[in-house]
């Protein structure tokens, strides 16, 4: 009450002197004009007065248009309508079975013909994509409405934006402010989305197997792509059980749970000293991004508002560690983002604990091991009550499923792609994989006696210079993430031209190509690597679509199958540069540049997230979010 | 991008041909006047066309110095704060055993003495409220700050804005708008918040047994208020647990995901048309405010966002019931607005099933039996996936067991209080209860020899009509709830004298008193009555207080032991009036008067409910959500 007092003084103030003195001055001017010397000054503050007033008053005609505008709006999305008959195709209310496991195949989805935009691409070549994350996404919205009956299978309704994740973990911003529901990204292409999980695949009959509210049920498909992530790897540490992950909202929702769990449980008057301090002890399992950040979040949620509504005690006792196998924290980034990060979180009283190896993970702590410098290792402990894993990535069952499916699949973490995104060993340009899920092949060696056959002109089974130029530039094109690596084409001629006769013999071309194949490095399992694939593959499956399109229309002939190289090239990943918030402050790694700091570094990292978003509706939301925290501090509530 | 363009567009235009004109005028006034006839016109319109670029940019201006300010003020939000040392009470840290089950006595709390305010109301009489949900923030919002040592004891760590649940039920609103933490109510007291729930009483030691993290404790208390709700009623119905309830966050969230899963089975092209109806099909039991605001928002979901995003299949088959036990929905609202309510249904195609009572809900349908006219019975089923079950209350087992210790509460689902709303049976002072939880005593008759002795002055044993005025007086003072029975006490007074002796005998005494308290009826499980009921008792608590603390001041004698009665009158309730949502409608049953009707009554009841809200905080998020819903349409993500 008071403070609406206040507030309504604050707007009626200013304007009531100001338009009094608006009124003089008139008076002033139509009078014969006197010598008044003061008369600048007064001047100045009038005009500092009446824009000060204008800007209030602004704000409150502002705040009352918009406030009016949105009502009337509001006002006309309230509907009666009705809806009439639906057409529905008899295939798509009762499936036949077929397939090698004799499942209902769905042919015809209950929307295909239920009106005109849907029915035009009811007959184009079926997409099937499997997965909801930011490769699925991507190539959703880089696809062409129109162009494929395209049908999004997950197990979940919504794609998330998995790099707030953090902070949706500590009520910084809210879960829902970060997944935009599938079935709206779908709308755009008149697509499809289907609740389900994919489970196998009969690559010889295109038949995906899915299983859906408990049945299994085939989805034919032209085209596959699989962009279903990872999961967490273990590597082999047990008690992976007693903790917490940061991949999905759940995950985010868990763990904030926790944490008030923790900070109830510590509050209460029969808690043990000993016992208040395992329960405020946090333990994150992993220096990179998505532990610092993690770490940092936690932070600030003690810092800003723990500190508050607990009794302060928690707060002197709360301790945050840090557990990182390699030398550094952030150790993918520029040394001057990681010796940042670590003087800010030395500062900040978060214990980072480097070179150091978690052994096993117990429901009150964690056990770990640390490099001496003299190379020996220490076992020590840390007791806990909330462990963050985040490190390392391994296949989901779908995934595994597929790669055991096919012999050249050898891969450990993910599913092997060639250049253009298409998985190895299956029928060429019908299944793609992206993301988190596929690598792209690093080894040329298997290309070597295609290659030798290509480029070796004179046929006398050696590699000159000349031939070895055409070659480095075909394995460039094949294979792009080799072009820095292939850069000194004389020099590297040279180096492994052994028995310097001027050509490379195919022994010697093998060293090569191995040695390079050895050089270069799978892209990272990052979210700016799936887009990226995502986008490309998109827009090619488009292209894709309109050229084969366009020659059966055009040509009298019977149109030869398209293959990806005759109108795409191979897929490059272009690194845009990392960034990381660290604790109301954020490191950007731009490659070339590096850029770190306080509370600038943070706006411009939430404007980076910001522009990422995958619609107007999550960028309202979070920035909602934002003001929200910034006004009435975090949700504390444990829901 | 584009919509960026035209956005920045809409901003300039208008304003540079304003200025331009505006410069034209300040120049034609200058110059010596001629003879414009259509200036006047002209000066209309470019008032207009100002005006319109005025309010635009003042817009504009707004937004930006809006923007601005929350920056600026956000910036300030970070902070880097260090907590030093932090005094704690050595009892808070280890508490001492004793009480009938020798438990932890929690005499001193972790933050009682760690800073000055902490401090001071630490010795004050301790004041222990279960429950948080109506009743209880009731009571501490009218609580003065440091007057008592408050602690609250609840298992959820937030209040719950209860009404609105059937609205984020399907995502209308978030769930998270609905709730404050507790924590942040009590800090205005310095309070303290305990995560725990209410196990057992001691009355005699005025010690409550609390479970908290697997522990039980003593909480000692001077005065404790029960505030802890109900559970549902099951009315002997099997089958309950395939039926949601609607009380708490958690129920909207489940419910929200089971709509979810329903629409998405339903979607699946091989789901069977019969268990696509049957998937479709949501049965409400009890149409009480409760089960029609929740038909309604099921309703207005798959009226305006389940036709953009799912089969338009789903939308036609979908099909809504309400089954009422009595002849109307809403049937403690006035005929008006029952009438409204089902014509609008009606309208709707939401089926009302009136007359009728559930005998079995099976997970796959609910069975229930219909009375027809000539009163027979006919025995019906309703196919169905999703059963809400939203009529009657119960006791949760800490009341049953506070019930069971008194022998004389006889109430089968609610603890009796007296209208001091004292716990009755419990020690004069010390035990209250409110809410659901409570119900306030009818009978009059157990006053009978009480009231006698104090109005027989002439000790005849019989009343005479002078007596029984003031009898009368103090019946209304003790029991407000029979004043409306009770004003016309002359002929009352002859109905009863059954003799004509122009005097009331015990035996007719007796008829009177036990005929008024049967006409009164017990108050409903309304969050209205029990925010009254908070209301009142809060006042009262801190009047006693101040009340015994100046007297142990100003008086050299022992101060007396203050009774309720001494400084309060009797609980009254206003009924002020009640409504209800009834989709993209809404009617007021305000006593005297009924309003109901389409966009403006539904504004008014979502005013209604925004002023009531405990927080500005949740009153913004409130008013967003509400707006995100005009613009993007509800949230239909599953989580």
């Amino acid at each position: 009450m008071f403070a609406r007092q206040r507030l309504l003084q604050t707007l009626v103030r200013p304007l009531s002197p100001t338009a009094r003195v608006q009124n003089g001055l008139r008076f002033a001017s139509s009078a014969p004009s006197g010598g008044f010397r003061s008369r600048p000054l007064v001047r100045r503050t009038l005009t500092a007065a009446r824009w000060g007033s204008y800007l209030i008053a602004s704000s409150a005609v502002g705040l009352v248009v918009i406030t009016g505008a949105i009502f009337v709006h509001d006002a006309f999305t309230y509907t009666e309508a009705h809806v009439d008959r639906v057409p529905v195709s008899p295939l798509a209310l009762h499936p036949e079975k077929g397939g090698p496991k004799n499942l209902p195949i769905a042919m015809s989805l209950v929307d295909d013909v239920e009106d005109e935009e849907y029915q035009k691409v009811a007959h184009k070549p079926r997409l099937v994509i499997v997965g909801g994350g930011w490769g699925a996404v991507s190539v959703l919205q880089s696809l062409h409405a129109g162009d494929y009956h395209v049908t999004v299978i997950s197990p979940d309704t919504y794609t998330t934006f998995t790099p707030l994740l953090p902070s949706a973990a500590v009520g910084t911003v809210q879960p829902r402010s970060l997944v935009e529901p599938l079935r709206k990204i779908v709308a755009r292409l008149h697509g499809h989305f289907i609740d389900a999980k994919a489970i196998d695949l009969e690559m010889h009959d295109k038949l995906l197997e899915i299983e859906a509210n408990g049945q299994h049920m085939y989805l034919p498909y032209d085209k596959l792509v699989i962009a279903c992530g990872s999961v967490s790897s273990t590597h082999g540490v047990p008690g992976l059980e007693n903790c917490f992950q940061l991949k999905t909202i759940a995950d985010a929702r868990s763990i904030r749970r926790r944490v008030i769990d923790n900070f109830e449980a510590a509050s209460l008057p029969t808690c043990d000293p000993e016992e208040r301090k395992r329960l405020l002890s946090f333990v994150v399992c992993g220096g990179g991004p998505t532990g610092v950040e993690a770490a940092a979040e936690i932070y600030d949620l003690c810092q800003e508002d723990l500190m508050n509504y607990y009794p302060k005690l928690l707060r002197q006792q709360v301790s945050i560690h840090v557990i990182q196998s390699r030398e550094h924290i952030l150790n993918t980034y520029s040394e001057a983002i990681w010796k940042y990060a670590e003087a800010k979180f030395s500062r900040d009283g978060v214990n980072v604990i480097t070179n150091a190896r978690v052994k096993e993970v117990h429901p009150d702590k964690v056990i770990f091991t640390q490099k001496n410098p003299d190379g020996s290792l220490n076992t020590l402990e840390v007791p806990a009550n909330f462990v963050l894993w985040s490190t390392g990535i391994a296949m989901n069952p779908f995934t595994q499923r597929v790669s055991n499916l096919l012999p050249n699949q050898v891969h450990k973490k993910a599913i092997e792609v060639d250049a253009q995104l298409r998985v190895k060993g299956a029928p060429a340009g019908e299944v793609y994989a992206i993301g988190d899920c596929a690598t792209i092949e690093t080894s040329i060696l298997r290309y070597l006696m295609e290659l030798v056959d290509q480029c070796d002109k004179n046929r006398d089974g050696k590699i000159d210079f000349e031939e070895w130029e055409d070659m480095a530039t075909k394995i460039k094109q094949k294979m792009p993430m080799t072009e820095k690596h292939l850069d000194k084409i004389r020099e590297l001629f040279e180096l492994y031209d052994s028995d310097r006769d001027d050509s490379l013999t195919l022994n010697e071309l093998t060293i090569l190509l191995q040695e390079i194949g050895n050089k270069i490095t799978a892209l990272p399992a990052t979210a700016q690597v799936a887009s990226q694939q995502g986008k490309y593959l998109g827009t090619k499956l488009s292209k894709l679509a309109r050229t084969q399109e366009r020659r059966a229309g055009s040509s009298t002939t019977t149109p030869s199958i398209l293959r990806d190289e005759d109108i795409a090239k191979p897929f490059k990943y272009a690194h845009l540069g990392s960034l990381a918030y660290i604790g109301n402050a954020a490191v950007f790694d731009l490659g070339k540049y590096s850029f770190m700091g306080g509370l600038v570094a943070m706006y411009a990292w939430r404007s980076v997230y910001w522009s990422e978003q995958v619609s107007m509706r999550t960028r309202a939301l979070l920035m909602i979010d934002w003001v929200i925290r910034g006004v009435w501090g975090r949700d504390l509530s444990r829901l």
